[in-house]
């Protein structure tokens, strides 16, 4: 028999992992909650229509397919292998896949409110923590099943919500100790306006591609694949400018304004970020207004948001989002503006690991472990082992009748503090010891003081 | 465009029915971690190998195989042509499909306490709550998408683990309010050694499967049954007493007794059932020894539980388990014996639903909604707001300014108890109405007044 193994890219977690992940999920949950989210789970496939399409040609390709049952029905044959030909071809048939695994929570999202659209209440706002599943390539901090985390409100364009959900990152972090992050905000009119003082407002693609580079390679080189792109040198002058814009956020969109006003998405820009700055005026949220943010320009229309981890840690994006004019016309219902923010679990795990962040009493072994003397005593040290968990305090015993050693190693092992023991002489008076195994200190009570115990 | 749609057998959970069920795995996974179960979570898919051949011949066809990604790369044309050609006979291919969506939780904790077992701390307790993909043909209350909820422990044959888990099941469904269940247990030991009573250990199958109908199909049916299957008359008059057996628990074990306990099969399984009584003696369980339980019979080898919905729902089977011997031999890893039961969570929701045991509070829409009366009046407003979440309490605000009927539906709609009016006149005041939408009391309160209110 072959060792059994994990496909790649996909991972098991352990106790020890699935709790600090469910401490960073429960954060985040509970902070969907207080700010009025609520809860939306879909399945892990859906229909390959309402899959296929949406991500562009390599999201296509990335999607994971579910081979359809049932294909040595005689009958089906003709089809099915027409069917086949066409994957041979690299593209996809329902004679062989009608379903797919989700390639991430906004298609779904989008499909439930198209169907559901009559039933809900808007403005309609919903959290989502599932995981999705993509073929990529794996490598380090990239999976082939990994969670997404999503909190979005359809249904108004109201500023109101682009200002709530800098809160939520801001509260969600600071709760997670995660303060060192940097929130970087932008506004896609402002590109647009860019690309119109270059000249053209088609020009809007090739600048952005360009210039959201800039960290990356430079200036210089920006400027050269500008040039590439055909883009005049007086409009790569104009750009310069643009991305020589730095300061405090008033002081930003001063020069922005110097730079935009004039122009009708110029303004429209930098009246929406300063009605949103307004919301924040007496919030703690620190943000910095990054002219050269875009991410995924042809699905945002609005506000740009990204997180960024602590420069110390180098892990990049921990979070990002922004807001769209049309979440459902792909499935033919039109006019559902909305907002949404993601949260990216997997890399903000790597950055509490690497910072330290995780609380030091995350583990949650059991307070207690019986000791194990024999059937009789056995019998007694069950019943008490059973009062202590209705008192919702987690116990365990050991399982069958050991030596002293053995028990110990097992409490020792599995990090639990406390042990508890009812031999023969304890029976008898009807006491149990304690020992605190970090401290050596030990106490002979009666059951009833022992069940009445405060454990440190 | 086509009207989306779900995929057969799958389901979206809306808030309502996520707080529901999440407040059933709430009330499981809080005794797991009190018992001092430790969560475990695997992947969606898993290798073909390690799914193939462990559910028997309809299993292996039921299961969900993922399409491999890239079946276009002409260099793979001849494998995957071949490949193809096995899955048209109804077999699988891995030039097909490597990967496979999970049947059951079992078969990936097996997989991964095989390939840790190095590490792990035994006897190892795990709970596991996740989804599993099943390509049954839907149908009420049969899903393609379920949720299954699992506790095992492995590498001890303690009776103590069978007691706890006894307990378990009794403190979750008391928990949850479903006090009505009826816990079954019996002993694989008993069914043997009626066969050997009968003659032979090797009609255990055949006059198992006969009597496991008692209860669809009647007695007379089973006996007709068991002579089609050529079992002696003799043997029959035997199973007839067998079958007779009723009582309290203590009388149930003298009758058996008396019937098998000259066979070791039937001696050591009155024993463990003894012993497991012992204790429970203390215990509020309550449970009922049924000689004729035996689900999955080539699964289980010692204590079987199975738990009843209350007979006034006719639900059926809420949970079960059972004691095996040989967890990871499948995969190369011998004596891991173990013992496990898991909750059947989408029927517990059904009874609970029919059963109206939801608590009324569990929507837990936010308490408060802010109203909207202008951007001015907004942002001390969005000041409002935000203290009360970092208070922890869930609020709203409504998006844009609007007449104040369209804001109370708003609130209505989405359930919210009370409203929070802060208008030109309260701006000036720096006070802040609070309204009771249930009762139809109005204060006016200081922002710090307000802050600190006690909401009923």
């Amino acid at each position: 028999m072959s060792k059994p193994s994990l496909p790649a890219g996909t991972r098991d977690f352990g106790p020890d992992v699935v709790r600090k992940r469910n401490h960073i999920l429960d954060t985040i949950r509970s902070a969907f909650q207080r700010y009025g989210y609520q809860p939306l789970e879909t399945p892990a496939f859906e229909n390959m229509e309402t899959l296929m399409g949406k991500y562009g040609e390599e999201g296509d390709k990335l999607i994971f397919k579910i081979l359809n049952n049932g294909l040595d029905n005689p009958e089906k044959e003709a089809k099915v292998r027409a069917g086949f030909e066409t994957v041979l071809q690299g593209k996809s048939s329902t004679d062989i896949t009608e379903r797919a695994l989700k390639y991430d929570l906004t298609i779904p999202f989008a499909r439930y409110v198209a169907m559901n659209h009559g039933q809900l209440t808007f403005p309609f706002k919903r959290y989502q923590i599932q995981p999705v599943w993509r073929a990529d390539r794996p490598q380090k901090g990239r999976y082939r099943e990994f969670y997404q985390c999503d909190a979005d409100v359809v249904g108004s364009r109201s500023l109101l919500y682009e200002a709530e959900l800098a809160c939520l990152y801001h509260e969600v972090f600071t709760n997670l100790g995660l303060t060192g992050y940097t929130l970087l905000v932008n506004h896609r009119s402002l590109l647009l306006a860019l690309a119109d003082r270059c000249g053209n407002q088609d020009w809007l693609v090739p600048i952005t591609v360009a210039i959201d580079k800039l960290d990356k390679i430079g200036l210089e080189k920006v400027k050269t694949e500008l040039t590439q792109k055909q883009i005049p040198s007086a409009a790569i002058e104009q750009i310069e400018k643009y991305l020589s814009v730095e300061g405090t956020a008033d002081s930003v969109l001063e020069q922005l304004n110097a730079l935009l006003g004039e122009i009708p998405e110029g303004a429209a820009g930098i009246g929406a970020l300063r009605e949103w700055m307004g919301y924040l005026a007496d919030q703690p949220v620190s943000f910095r207004i990054d002219p050269t943010l875009a991410r995924g320009l042809n699905y945002y229309t609005g506000m740009i948001f990204e997180v960024k981890a602590p420069a110390t840690v180098s892990m990049g994006s921990i979070g990002g989002g922004g807001r769209y004019d049309d979440l459902t016309g792909l499935f033919g219902v039109s006019d559902v503006p909305g907002v949404g923010i993601s949260f990216g679990v997997d890399r903000i795990y790597d950055v509490m690991e690497a910072l330290e962040l995780f609380p030091s009493d995350i583990a949650q072994p059991p307070r207690i472990l019986f000791f194990n003397l024999g059937i009789t005593e056995g019998k007694v040290t069950f019943g008490l082992l059973q009062e202590l968990r209705k008192k919702g305090i987690a116990a365990d015993m050991y399982p069958e009748s050991a030596k002293f050693d053995k028990q110990f190693k097992y409490a020792e092992k599995r990090g639990i503090t406390y042990v508890a023991i009812l031999g023969e002489s304890e029976l008898k008076t009807q006491t149990i010891q304690l020992k605190n195994l970090s401290t050596g200190t030990q106490s002979t009570l009666s059951h009833t003081d022992f069940l009445n115990i405060e454990l440190s």
